[in-house]
Parts: structure tokens; C-alpha cells; sequence
């Protein structure tokens, strides 16, 4: 429980030295000691020794799988899906006279009760199993160690620097000394020990059934710099902006983000376009953290506490602010507030990705429909509301090619070695269209 | 996980505040993160709702009972006696057409499976059931909130202030305004709900088998103040340093004490000789508890830290010191070493129980056999060891009687309403004789 | 700020574990951050280096000091003695030309401007200075550390161990592995250095005025181990509760005390009627730590929390509780109540202490005038307000008789080589009597 | 101690909220307990009453001034300039009759005794008064609190919301919901009360000597939305990479930024170049705060551990990165290897400002003269040492008419109603020339 760096301390790190693999899964805590037991990996003693499993995603069909374990005897400890997915595989029958544990027909079996959305690593004795679901919903990627050439007199193979790494995002292997290898893909088991990563089987989804990658990753979640079926997030992300300056142009002086996740589709749209991109805002870095609370008089003020301004950058001007989403619509309301009140003429607001009016049951935490401003009265004069002078989404077309577009190139140029993509291409856009990639039980 | 005082604190009580029952159990933790899945109560949500399990001892054979629900898929996520008992109850067949859960059945089934050691509180909705194991190995008592009486006018029944508390010793009850009821019996089942407390069932033990209350309660673990089988602990006590004079008289001066718990068998030392009871020593509160750790100096003058020295009251005396046990010998040297340096003439040691010489299994923390100075070499002439003019323990026979005597007397008195002890009476003295109540399985 | 062993914890000690001599002071603080920057030591950089202070006591002229040097331009940073006295060392005159610091010029100087009380460790490069005001107020001993002999073949004088500790009080030596070697006497500064303690001067008091250590320290405030005066803290409370028995005897069972600074006293006492000691109540650890607060309920039971009870010791018996103070009333009420409920026929208060009626000015923190019992109404009838069959205290005379009788036989012994006492002996009863032992100025 | 948003937390804004005026200053702690005397403000009681000090910069003087004090028996307790001027303004003489505190006397004749480094808040009563030393060295400005207006039926000049803030930089003001309203001017004393900003004195610095504001504001420590000057600091930032560009230009594709403070300049020089601007680093906000060590891989890996790389940007492109300072020169190679490794066909460095050679004096915490790249000989090949294709500095000349060119331009437009500037325009550039703006004495 807490912050990485408070739970990983010199401390703990050292504790943890002399071992040579391992899983965890870091997790947005909600509240309190209750959430404890919610931690990650979940670990299990079972006949054939100690399993440990960490989870991505939230099972569609969970309430049904728990019945079914407690209909069994199995009492289930906490609400986590991580238990139940590890209870699931302990149980797997045929249970009598199961002398050898067999962890991949385990692990399939698992695979068809449940279809969606797990990205899985498990953990038995020195083999980690690294699963994706076959709708490929939560991203899951393989990176290796770089190997230092020439230490001590070793060669580049030495094995002391030889090892694999799991990753939801490929930017997290730079800063460890590993480069990306390629992505666990949809429906597929990898079973990865000291010296080889291994396909054992992929599990296909209902024949027709498109994949169905998580879309808000491209559009907000991931760092710019992971690559998701063969593409950065980054490029993603301007050809947002690009794809936003042909649907929804502007007559104006200037382009600029609100720091800093819209600068990709800032810098893409201010090319398209042809305006300059100029910097308008500059991130507050300390009021944040502060327990100085916003006051009646500052909310009444309707101060735009993260932001400091530069005004000099605008004056007079007619600005376009590129957003990467309006969730609820009360960040941008101050930010136009604070850039008329420092000069600027016009304030025209264009967001790089669609409006979000359906909840996701896939493991993504979305406000409920009632506080979506897209879901709301005001939405239906949302400039006037935000005090904008215009205001644009991107169309669901516009962001679904833009995320396609450079995939279905490569997979144009190379159908047969291009492996990526089995079956169907498609991304779960049910937070944006209400088409979920499977049907929900209840 | 941490102590008391600051996970009950004043944020985490106010939201307990609502409720209106609940169990837990304080054990001592031994070290760092591994320990926290441990933590009791186990909870488990099953077919028939959630229930909550606190438990104090140890199973016997919890090793088999681990294997048996592992065959039958259920991995188990922690080490704890506590998740073992709570799966066992949950999983008690017959599983198919379970349609209501007869937790009382369930109960009886999981004590045939496991003779001891466990006293148990089992919480389910608004039920707590109490059960101690047939041999009552491990202490459990109710108690009664005392009723407020006038309070606003209401009478001395107002329900506000009515329930019941459940505990091992009864000495915690007078400090939250509750009074002792009686204990639960060996292999007692009982129901506690709001306005009542009801016997469901009593399971017995293989007939001939005594029953086997834990002797080491009374000589150390247990605070004076508490009630085991109807008699006060500090009279045991106090008994047990009567029977001491008895069996090793000695010629001295006076007769002290190692504060604090050696100070009741003292003064029964001291008044069944006749010789003035005297303190030698006074406890230092601080030095325990400061990072100043004993360096080269202070081991090489054996410095007796945790005391004081009260060097006027016993100059050139001689001095009989009583001390509840020696487990070690470790801390009784230097004690001796710091009196005889302030004036002490002769230093008698004479030890209100026996020595201990065999490990324990039925949970409680004993040293390995090989560090018990009763098993070592040094044992042969120990007041040479540890620096004594002598040095004598109690007898078995006589901590047994001291215990037994006054039971013996109420039960002969009052042969048939006494029903406290039921079956052949008897205390586990398995840590002095290596006699176990039952026969232990591997 | 904190705890000592927070701030002193192995980090902070791995830091001073190079120097070889330091001075210190441990206080209660009251609350909150103001009171940081009275903590001690308090150091300044003078024209000859620096000079650290740390102070025991309170000056009875602190407020015309502080306008003096503040109309010499020195802004006075805190409202602590401690600075006081430092930036007074560091004004002292005459300035000009004043190449070499006399710092005892300087601190018999300091001690001509302010009587008492204070007890004072002055320290500058190697030396450190031992102070006590002329009266005596507060205490101040001399420790000597044990050398530890043959350690490594080294003779007994191996300068690694030898070594001086300057204290409040004795009892602090043993753990440490130091013995006590002698008092620092009214007036006396003491020089210490590395191999020798020597007196520098000893300034007198007004002709006629006697000492006055503070008499508080005897009955309450010290470890029964100290040693002032020449005699242990415990002994002078013995002789306390004799005094009690001859003053105000009862018809009784059995004597009692309330753990357990009263037990010397209630020995005492016991002794001297004939009666037996028994223990009635045992000390609860627990409770007085935990954040479970009295509620409205407890109030009403008037629970002793702090006490567990020992019933069976004093059933149907009359009963004599030696306290040793009595100062609000607040906490012998409810052990009474429990006593009686718990089976007491009879309670009789005594009290080794006369009350206390009267402010200190001398660094006791004392409650305010009106919260002492012994200046409201309900004293006059107070053993019915606190539920006593009767209630008596020591007097004022039996109280100085108890403390003084052992000094003056020694005196009286003695009178040419025992120095301790120099001048008229005395002692401070102010909180008692109203007589302060120098005029106050306000 | 500690950060400010643990320091000033829910709890203790709490007991500050009744007030309605203060002072204070965040500075970073190097290490340890021994610093906590210096947290600001330095608080004295004076004769007339309490005053309070907040200091930021450095007295050139302050030995002298030191010595001063003590030889008039003042014992300084700290070793900061806080401290020091505070018991100067507690001393000033004359002190015989001094009846009254004139502290704009004394305050002005503080300003004599010492020529530089110091921006100032004093707090006497109700009253604060701001200072900047006669060469402006460290920056200080006024804000308002911006009125709201129709609140409760009162009108724009409801006092409630009426006040003034003041702070190093006009940053701060726009989240407190204040906005700027000017600079103290170099030697200006500004009287501060509820309704009323008043300057009381200008002190003139010798004839002839230019002002000396620190010129490593604008490169580096000032917040970009700042205002210093007139000019906003993200303008200077701006023209010092056009300036750059007219400097040093390169053949090349695009022109990046080390995020984020060089990205003012890099747009500055993109645009003069004629260059696209295209991000080719993202920062990784997690690694720097763990407490994973860089191990002997990572380090010999030279992995640029702060930052993600885009490395689609820039792929066999020819890169110039823009960044604002190299002082020690390990923190761009790694970045440039990374670059290279990730497929940029060249590295070319432009640095916005000039190499710092020598030590800051009046409160800038700059590395020794031996760290410092440009004092050692790899200086002389540096593009090879960091393995750039090109690496050069902005002049100092070019740095210092980017700060200085709008400042002229305002001057030569308004030259008598400018007051901003008084006497002849200068910055400190010490650090870059060795030209330090008083001669410094030791």
C-alpha cells in the first residue's frame, strides 16, 4: 500500500536483490485500509507448490465465476479479480488424481470461461506465464535487457546482463537498461524462462469478433513515447491533431496545447493548419500539492490554479487551445477565463479525441454518465458554457483512422510475416459508441 | 499491522463507531511485510454471505488439513491457522444442494476434524459464536457491559448500554465498564447475540482424556488480575510462593522480588517463612526503549539495565530473590551481579515454576530446545552459572497443585452445579514433562 | 523535538559518536512547534567561540534580566531561560578590551544577578562547567564511569573508559555503567574535564538564608533509586509513610498503596502498625495509551482505567491506600469506588505528603491555584467528596523531619569533613507553606 | 523543516487563519537538524516590541558584521544572515533614551553598514516593510489581491478581500488570485499596511555604479511567467535562442528542447532558423523519485534516466538541441547518446547562455570552480567529450542585450516616467565574468 518509492525503499529493494524474477502490478489505491488486501500479486499455496498472479483489466463475466467458486466451498477473501483468477486456476478440475499440475491447460481453461479483459502475468517456480485476453483489451509487451559488451572482459552474451522484462508500457524499459522486443499479442500465452521467451498457444476469439485494444490508451492513458501494435503514441496522437485541422478548422493567430498531454495534436494541428504554435500556459508546479484550499474568494475568481500564464505570448491574439478530452468540462472553463482576462481576443477550443458518454466495464475508471459532460444539458451549448468562442471534437471516424491508418499500412505491405494482428482489426471504443467488444452479464 | 494505539486510532474508530459488533485478535507481530496477510480477522464472502473468523492457538494437525482442502482446489494465501479454519468452514460438505448454510453444523464438523488448540470467535451477520476447543488448551470468557442505571431517566435495562464482551483474559473487561459473566467451556459452542448468550452445544474429548487448560498461563502469561477456572491468577501465584517456602526454605534476611511479576509468589514466599519482604530493585522505564544499544563496556560490566538498585534496603543482607521462571538465564545473572556489587551478602534464587524443557505446539513462542538453560550443560550447577549462593525451582508436582487446589475444592463442595470443568481435570504441562494432551501428528 | 529515543535514534547517535564530551537537557514539551526553539542546549558564537547551555530550573528575576539586555540591543529570540543566561554569559562586561574570556568571571557574574534557581551545564571547547545556584533548588550530581579492567590487557586506568556524567539524577549512573561519586553543592561551580573534576568556587547565599532543595523531588518528582543529600529517595519515603503510621493511625485489615510510587511509603507504614502489605490493585499498561476515550458511559461507571483489581486479596476487609500525593482528587476517587465494589468493607486514605496549596516559581509546573484540591471547598470535607472512610494527610513538620533526621545525624556526626550541606540547612516547601526562599520579583 | 506542504498542512493553516498578516521564506535545506535554526523568519524581542526577518540573498559583508555584534557581547545563535540582520536592526545606537523604535532609521542605516545581497521583509506590529539592496541583486514585487466584485451585495472595494502580497517572483500571485502590481525598486523601502503600499526612502548606490540584477534569473531559476523588469522572463528566453540562432547557426532538419526550461529558446531559435520545432524527448516523471539505484549496468548502459525518447521525431534526422545551461556536463551526454542510439543522424548542442566560471557570493548555490565543465580541460574539446557534432555557447554579450534590449527600449520611450531603473542599467553577471557588482571582502 502506498507510493512506489515509499513501498520500494532502499529497504525493501534489498530484501528483494538476491532473487532473479518476479511480478507486481501498481494500481491506483482508491481509499483506506480496506483496499489492502487488494494488492497485487495475489499468491496461493496449492498442491503443486505456490502460484503468484498479477492483473490488468476486469473480467466482464466476474460475478458469475465468483458463484460458481463459492457454489464449489471456495471462500473468497477479497472482491479482487486477481484472487479470482488465482482461485480459478487452483481449482481447475479434474482435481482427483491430478498428480502434475499442468499450468498451461490450467491457464487455457481459465482463457475460455472468461473472455475479457485480462492482461495476465503468473508466476510458478522460475517460469512466468505472460497472457493476454483474446480481444487484446489491456496492453502487455516483452522487453530484453541490453546486453553490456566487454564488462570485465566478458563478452556481449555474459548472461549476468541477460533477462526479459513484461510491461504494459513499452516506455517503461529505457530507464532499466532494456529495449522494446514486441507485444504479447491478443488470445496468446508466452511462457518466458532465464533464456527464452516461447509462444505455447494462442486462444482465438468468437470467429468475426474484431480485436478490441482499449482506445483512451492511445488517447490519454499511455506515455507518448509506448508503442501499442506497432506504433508510438506519440504519432498517434498528432495525426489526432492533424485529422482535427480537416474536420474542424479555425480562422485564427496562433495554436497552442493546455500542457502538457495535448501537445502532440497541438504541434499536428498547427502544422496542418499553417498557424504557429506558441506557448500560452506553463504548468504550476507547486499548488498542486499544497492543503492551501481553494477559498470562496478564489472560486469565485474561478482561478486556473495549475496553470501560470504568458500573457505576453497572446496578447491581442486569436487562439486555438488544442485539448485532449473534456470529461467533465470544469478544467478548460477557468483555463478560457484566465487567457481572455490576460488579452486574448478569441479563444477557440478543439479536442483531439471524441466526446466520452458510456461507462467502461473493462477496468477503466470513467465518472459516472450523470457528471460526463457529454451526458448533460449543457453539452448542447457547450462553447457558450466553458465561455469558448467555438468548441470541436474529433469524430469517432476521425480518431478510430487515425489510430488504423499507419497499422492497416503496414499490414497492407506485409499480410503474411506481419503477425501482430490475428483475425479482425478493431479497438474498443464502447466509452465513445456504447459497442461493447462483448456482451455483459449481469 | 503496528501496534494497537496507532491502528485503532482516533480516524479509524470513528468509523467503527456505527457498528455494533465485531471480533479481532492482538498477536504479537514477529517482523516486517510478510506478516500482514496474517492479520485476523480472515475474512471470506461464501454462498451464505461473508463471515470472519479470529482465532487464538494452533492447530495440531494443520498440515493435513492444508493438504486435504489443496486436493480439493482450494489454494490457500497465507500460513495462518485463521484463512485454514475459515476455508475449512466454508468448504464442509455436503456442498450440492446447500441452499441454507447451518453454520452450527458446520462448526461441530470443523472440532471432529481438529482436537486443539483454538479458541475461536466466528462472526456471520449478526451472530458471534464462541468456541474453545475441547481440551480448553487456550483461555476464552465473557463478560457483561455493566448497566448505567438512571441514566436520563431510563432504567437500569436501558438497552443502550446492554451487550457483551468476549475475551481471553478477563482482566480487560473492568476498563471499558464491563463485568466478568463466566468463561466458555472446553468444547463449548456458544451463540452471542444482541440480548442473550446461549449454549448450542459442548463437544467432548476421547473419553479418559483430561482436560488441558495451558499451566504457563498462570505462571507467566497471564496478567494477576484475570480469572481462569474460577480462581484469581494472582492467588496461583501467590500459592505457588507458599509451596516454593515449603519445598526450598532458606536461611536469610529478607526476600525480594524481580519486579513486577515475581511480586505475588514473593510475598507468599516471604510471609510462609516469616521473613520480611523487602524490594531490592526498581524498574527503569527507559532505558528499553532508546536506541542506545549496550556496546563492549557495558556487556564486559554486565550492567542489569532494566533495573534500578536499591542499595540502602539491603546492604550486607542476606537475600532471597524470587522470579517467576528462568527461561534462558541470561537476565537473572546480571541481576545478581549488580546486588552482590551493592552490598549484598548472599543472593538465594528460588524460581516459582519448574524448569521448561520442551518445545510447544499449541501456539505459544518458546525458545528452541537448544537455547532453554534447562536443557543445557550449564544447567548442572546453574547457581555457579549464573552466580547464586543457590538456586531452586518448584516442582512439578507442587505448580500443579498450586493450580489444582482450590478447583479440587470447589468441585468436591459443590460436585454437581459446578460444571466449569467437565470430564477429568488436568492442565497441559507439556513445556515441563513433554507430556502433549494429544498425540501429535506430522 | 520528541521523544528522546525518536531524536536519538541510530542515525542521529552514529553522528555524535565521534565527540567525546556534549551536554543535554530533556523537558516536557507542552505542544506544538512554538516550543522548538526552546530546546537545549542553546548555543551562540561569541568573539571566543562558541558556548552551549543547558538549564534546569527557572529564574526567579528572568523579566528585569531580559529588559536589561534588551536596552543593551540584544533581541532576545526566545522566551526561554536558557538564552537568557547564555546571551547574559556573552554580554558580560567590561567589552572593551576584553581579549580573553573569563568565562567563570563571566558565570560568577551571571550568578551575582540572579539567585536561583538553577541547575547548569555551561560547555565551551573542552571544558564543562557544573553549576548549582546558591540555594540549592534544583539538583545536579557526578557520575563516574566504571573502568572496565583487563579489557584487552589493558590495566584498570585505560583512559578509553575513563571518563565524567553530570545528571539530575543518580539513578540515571547504573545503566549507563558510571556509579555515582558526588553531589555538586549549593553555589559550587565545578570544572570538568577529561581526567579531572575540580571546584573552582563556591558562591554563598545572603548570611542567614538556608538551603532550599526543592522537597518536591523527595515525595514525588525523583526515581526511588536517586540519591540527594546523601540519601536514597527511597529511604526518606519510607520513613514518610512511619511518620504517616505514628501522626494517623487506623484500625485496620491490611495496608495497600497505589502502584507505584506510593509503595515505600505504604512498606513503611505497614511496618510501622503491624498491619500486613497486601496488594489491592495492579497497574493496567494498556489502557492509558490507546485512543479509546472515556465515553459518557465510562464517566458514569467512574471506571479506574489505569488499575486492574485484585479482588480476592481484600474481600470483606478494611483496607488502609497509601498515596503519595493527593494534588486534584481526580484519581483516588474512582480507585475507591472500585475498591468498594470490588468487596473493601472499609477505605482509609493517607497521604505521605502535606497538601499543595501554593504556585512554584522555581520551574515545577504545577496546576493553578484553583484546581488544587487543597484550596476548594470540598477539602473541607474531604473524605466524604472523594468517598473515603477517612482521609489524612502527612504534616509539614513530619514531611521536613522524614527528609531532614538522616542529613543532620550525619552532620552532627561529622561536622568538619562532611561539606555537602554548606551554611544553614533548609529545604523548599513553598508549595506547601508559601515560604519562597528568595524574595519574588515581578 | 521540511516541504512546505507538510509544514504548512491542514492542521497548522488552521491556527494561522485568524491572522491577517505574515511573513516567510522557502528555501532549500541541504541537511539535517543542524538547519533547523536557520527556517525563516529570524524573530527577536526587541525593547519595542517583537520583530520578524525574511531574508533571501547573501550579505557580501557579513563576517565583518559578525565580529561587530559580538564585540558588543551579542551571542549569535545561528550562522545565517537572518539572524545577523536582525540583531542589527535590535542594536542600532544610539540606545541610551531610546525611547522609540525608529525603524526606518534603523533600517536605513542597516542598509549602510552593507551594500548587497538582499531582498527583505520586516514585520514590526502591523506594519511590513519590504526592502531590495541598493544593486537590486535579488528580485522582490507587489502584488494586490484582486477584489471581487457584487460579493454579498458588497461592491468592488469590499475590505474583506482588500490586501497585498509580496514575493521574489509576480508567479506566485495569479493562484492566490492577486495580480501584479510593481517591483521594488533597488535601495527602495516600502511601507506595507492594510489599505496602503508608501515608499518611505530610495538609498542610491555609489555614483556611477550600474544596477546588478542577478542575470541567472532570467536563464535559469525564474519561473517563465514571471515578470521581472517589465519583461516577462519566457520573452527573454525567446529572444536568447534568436539571438542563438543569429550566433551559432547549423545545417539540420529540426530543433528540439531539453524539456522543459529550454523550450523557450528552442522555439526562439527554430523560428530565426527557419527550422521546424519537433519534441524528440518526453520527460519520465517516475524514475527520479525511486529509490532504485542506478547499478553498474545502467551506468555503464549511460542510460539517460529522466527522459523517454520519441524516436519516430526524429529518426535519420540531423537534431539541434536547445538547452538552457551546462554546468558539470553529465547530465547532456547521456541524452545525446540516447538520441544517436535511437537513430538521429546528428547531434548539434546550442546552450541559451554563456559558461559559468566562477562562484556566486551573494546567495546562489553554484557548484565549486573544479565542477565546473568550463574551468576543465575537456572544456577545450567538449563537442567530442559529450559526443555532440557541434556544441557552442550564446556570448555573454548576446545574453545580456536579450535581457537588456526591451528594458533600453522602455527607457528611451519614457525616460522620465520609467521609474523602474534608477541610476544606470547592469546586471550581475559575476558567475559568467567574474565581475562581481561590489568588491567583496573576506
Amino acid at each position: 500500500m502506498g507510493l512506489i518509492n515509499h513501498v520500494f525503499n532502499a529497504d525493501s529493494l534489498k530484501k528483494l536483490y538476491p532473487s532473479n524474477l518476479g511480478i507486481g502490478h501498481t494500481r491506483y489505491s482508491t481509499s483506506g485500509i480496506s483496499e489492502l488486501q487488494n494488492c497485487q500479486p495475489f499468491v496461493v499455496e496449492t498442491l503443486h507448490g505456490k502460484i503468484a498472479v498479477a492483473h490488468n483489466g476486469e473480467l466482464t463475466n466476474a460475478a458469475q465465476l465468483r458463484k460458481k467458486l463459492m457454489r464449489h466451498g471456495v471462500g473468497l477473501s477479497t472482491s479482487s479479480d486477481s484472487e479470482l483468477i488465482t482461485q480459478l486456476l487452483a481449482f481447475t478440475p479434474p482435481l482427483e488424481n491430478d498428480d502434475t499440475a499442468d499450468w498451461v491447460a490450467r491457464i487455457k481453461n481459465l482463457m475460455k470461461e472468461t473472455p475479457t479483459s485480462y492482461s495476465l502475468l503468473i508466476m510458478h517456480k522460475d517460469i512466468i506465464y505472460a497472457v493476454r485476453d483474446p480481444y487484446g483489451n489491456r496492453p502487455l509487451c516483452i522487453g530484453r535487457l541490453i546486453p553490456v559488451g566487454d564488462m570485465n572482459g566478458k563478452g556481449k552474451d555474459n548472461t549476468e546482463t541477460e533477462g526479459w522484462v513484461v510491461s504494459s508500457e513499452s516506455c517503461s524499459f529505457l530507464s532499466i537498461g532494456a529495449e522494446y522486443y514486441r507485444e504479447v499479442l491478443p488470445g496468446e500465452i508466452v511462457k518466458i524462462s532465464r533464456h527464452d521467451v516461447q509462444t505455447l498457444d494462442v486462444i482465438r476469439r468468437p470467429a468475426g469478433d474484431p480485436s478490441a485494444f482499449c482506445i483512451f490508451e492511445y488517447v490519454y492513458f499511455a506515455r507518448p513515447d509506448s508503442i501499442f501494435e506497432g506504433q508510438m503514441v506519440y504519432s498517434v496522437r498528432r495525426r489526432c491533431g492533424q485529422q482535427l485541422a480537416i474536420e474542424a478548422p479555425v480562422e485564427a493567430d496562433l495554436v497552442s496545447t493546455v500542457p502538457e498531454s495535448a501537445t502532440p495534436a497541438a504541434l499536428g494541428y498547427a502544422q496542418k493548419c499553417g498557424l504557429p504554435y506558441v506557448e500560452v500556459l506553463c504548468k504550476n508546479r507547486y499548488v498542486g500539492r499544497t492543503f492551501i484550499q481553494p477559498n470562496m474568494r478564489l472560486r469565485q475568481l474561478g482561478v486556473a490554479k495549475k496553470f501560470g500564464v504568458l500573457s505576453d505570448n497572446f496578447k491581442g491574439k486569436r487562439v486555438v487551445i488544442i485539448d485532449d478530452s473534456i470529461v467533465r468540462g470544469n478544467t478548460i472553463s477557468p483555463i478560457i477565463k484566465l487567457l481572455r482576462e490576460s488579452g486574448a481576443k478569441e479563444v477557440h477550443i478543439r479536442v483531439a479525441s471524441p466526446p466520452i458518454r458510456f461507462p467502461c466495464y473493462m477496468g477503466i475508471n470513467i465518472p459516472t454518465k450523470e457528471e460526463l459532460i457529454a451526458n448533460r444539458p449543457e453539452f448542447h451549448d457547450l462553447a457558450n458554457y466553458i465561455g469558448a468562442d467555438s468548441v470541436v471534437y474529433l469524430s469517432v471516424e476521425g480518431l478510430v483512422s487515425s489510430v488504423q491508418e499507419s497499422i492497416k499500412a503496414r499490414q497492407d505491405n506485409n499480410p503474411k510475416t506481419h503477425k501482430s494482428f490475428i483475425g479482425k482489426l478493431g479497438h474498443c471504443t464502447a466509452c465513445l459508441t456504447g459497442d461493447y467488444p462483448v456482451e455483459l452479464e449481469w
